[in-house]
């Protein structure tokens, strides 16, 4: 491994703060990203593009989007992180990504792993595995994604042994979300029934993982907590005054624009 | 013809019911696909992929929308019904395509045809040819569409016609809804204006039919037929409701999760 | 240049109306366009494509969004106008925008150039500079991408000696919007801050650009003055009853769909 990898954020462990403090951790960095906006440049998929880019807008990131391989290495470059989303996964979006992830290790900048549905298809599978291996700071999932990735039922134990084997944070995201880097273990009780019943959703908060880890000083640890945990609080905040899956998707981009510290350290729920 | 596909639903001549039966129909595949989720793989136009998914979500389904052509074979497989959607008809889809539809063949699933546009692009319309060979179990289309494709002039008698030539079903699409098995014939009046303001309203709508397509034992006739009155009862609702073309979006997305078999019962106006 | 050129809209010297004629214009083509749809041809990015045909629907267009090179020609020539924007730059957007450049202007077609992040990617910005000599009528940027394509910071001078040294009109987008033909200029102060917290909303007003310039006898300094004031009129319109990005854009959507030439002489700020 060349030396400079080993001063990247996510090969620090983390020291794990008490529970009490990641609402705190969680008002900083969504505070701070409003007030200084980070560039994110997403390959994501093509039903998750606008939402991404509305979200990361909502909450004062700065998105570009663009799969080209020719150009996303120096849209990765000149962002602060990156997240590489493998849903559909056209040649374009293949060809893109080793170049992306070698522009964000080469300037020693986050990038973080969605595999979405590697579950169900074996060369979307082997692309996610080549990806790991490009050392991703953070991997989001959900159990079923989780399974074909690890070979291993979604456990806390498997997310945690997960992410010690690969050097990693695993977000395994579900009705609870659990949240490990191997040594510290967050399960995070907030969201909302209606976030499962828009598409894209899980693909457009692991854009706002990625925002967070932009943050200097933030362990990817805290990255994916907090931005679970707000994208989860904004979910209830829309959940409680939607009619339905409709008109949440407007009042959750609502709620994460005007989301503050003291509302997510009351909400918060967090074992 | 092998074997097999004498066995496929499209391929057993719907008997129709009487006309009160149709909301009954509706509202039964409806609490089906909520009881029983079906998975829908969706090759569509990049304007409809979001709507399309969101639109199967409230309804119940589950979306996949990958369209490179290394994935799209597993996808359709894993997946209960298969939409062909030709609209942003680029290098991807159009190699996704046949592989595709032989995947959703090869494991007797239906498949639906949208042949957007053929009207305005003589290499799509040929492509539309060699997929109506692949025996779609509906085809949904404008009346324009419907002209190029059938060298005729939208008309009740065209559309019979023309599903008895292909064996296939024919939802055609406007301010009455026409739904044709060649034998039996519905005109369905339910929608509202603003459903023509909206792009992709028709793309989705023709993903709930192939969702509805899934369900055992249901007629393509029925399939095409219930999924148009849902859609232009949620649109009616929605659009009472709507300030525009804007709110109508979500507001239809919010009636799609909530409507009800007695509400089709009352609002169905079918000729 | 070829004779036939002489005669495109975009090569006539626009004689600038009187401040106070600038809300009657931009009416009288809003009113124009719902009684005389005209289809525009988009090319625009894959976050854009959705809010860019549903802005053109709201207003009373007809859109149509392929990028395949073999179909693009076919689309571009059936259409009234042709808008080119740079954002996702893939292989078949490269590919298909010089054959749909030839095709409107084999046509007499106004396009309009929407050069997205040129700013950001030198192969980009090799291709925005070979669009230019393709003779857009109305290029579209922000400063950020005016300063790329000019080599010179973003001021009304440097606009103005860009509009003459192309023989285009600029239109360039902020707080403040400008637009020049080179003699001509006007600043329009109408819009809403949550406007930029939205993704593709400068795409989506750059449809309804090539929309008025379809237009027969409406300049290019009309046509874009008029959709820029038309857009910040409903987006203060939305902004005004919103409750945060989410909900400003069915909104907006929603105010341009119903605004009339009398909000339109009512709210216009033009310096």
């Amino acid at each position: 491994m060349p030396a400079e990898e080993s001063e990247m954020p996510h090969a620090q462990p983390a020291v794990a703060p008490d529970i009490a403090d990641w609402p705190r951790v969680a008002g900083a960095l969504l505070e701070r990203l409003r007030a200084e906006p980070v560039r994110v440049h997403a390959i994501t998929n093509s039903a998750a593009q606008t939402l991404t880019a509305n979200l990361l807008l909502a909450a004062g990131g700065v998105p570009s989007l663009t799969v080209a391989p020719e150009e996303a290495p120096a849209f990765a470059s000149r962002a602060a992180a990156l997240l590489v989303n493998l849903g559909t996964l056209d040649h374009d979006r293949r060809a893109a990504i080793p170049w992306a992830i070698a522009a964000a290790r080469g300037g020693t900048k986050p990038w973080v792993l969605d595999p979405v549905f590697v579950d169900a298809s074996p060369p979307r599978l082997d692309l996610a595995r080549l990806c790991l291996a490009g050392h991703p700071c953070i991997v989001r999932c959900n159990p079923s994604e989780f399974a074909a990735l690890a070979g291993a039922e979604a456990s806390p134990d498997a997310a945690a042994a997960f992410a010690r084997a690969h050097d990693t944070v695993v977000a395994l995201t579900g009705p609870t979300d659990w949240v490990t880097d191997g040594d510290a273990f967050l399960a995070i009780e907030n969201g909302h029934p209606l976030m499962a019943q828009v598409t894209a959703m899980g693909c457009a908060a692991t854009a706002l993982i990625a925002a967070f880890a932009a943050s200097s000083g933030a362990t990817p640890l805290e990255a994916a907590a907090s931005a679970l945990l707000v994208t989860g609080i904004a979910g209830e905040i829309a959940g409680a005054a939607a009619g339905g899956p409709g008109t949440f998707q407007p009042l959750f981009l609502d709620a994460i624009a005007s989301l503050d510290a003291d509302t997510i350290r009351i909400r918060a729920r967090i074992a």
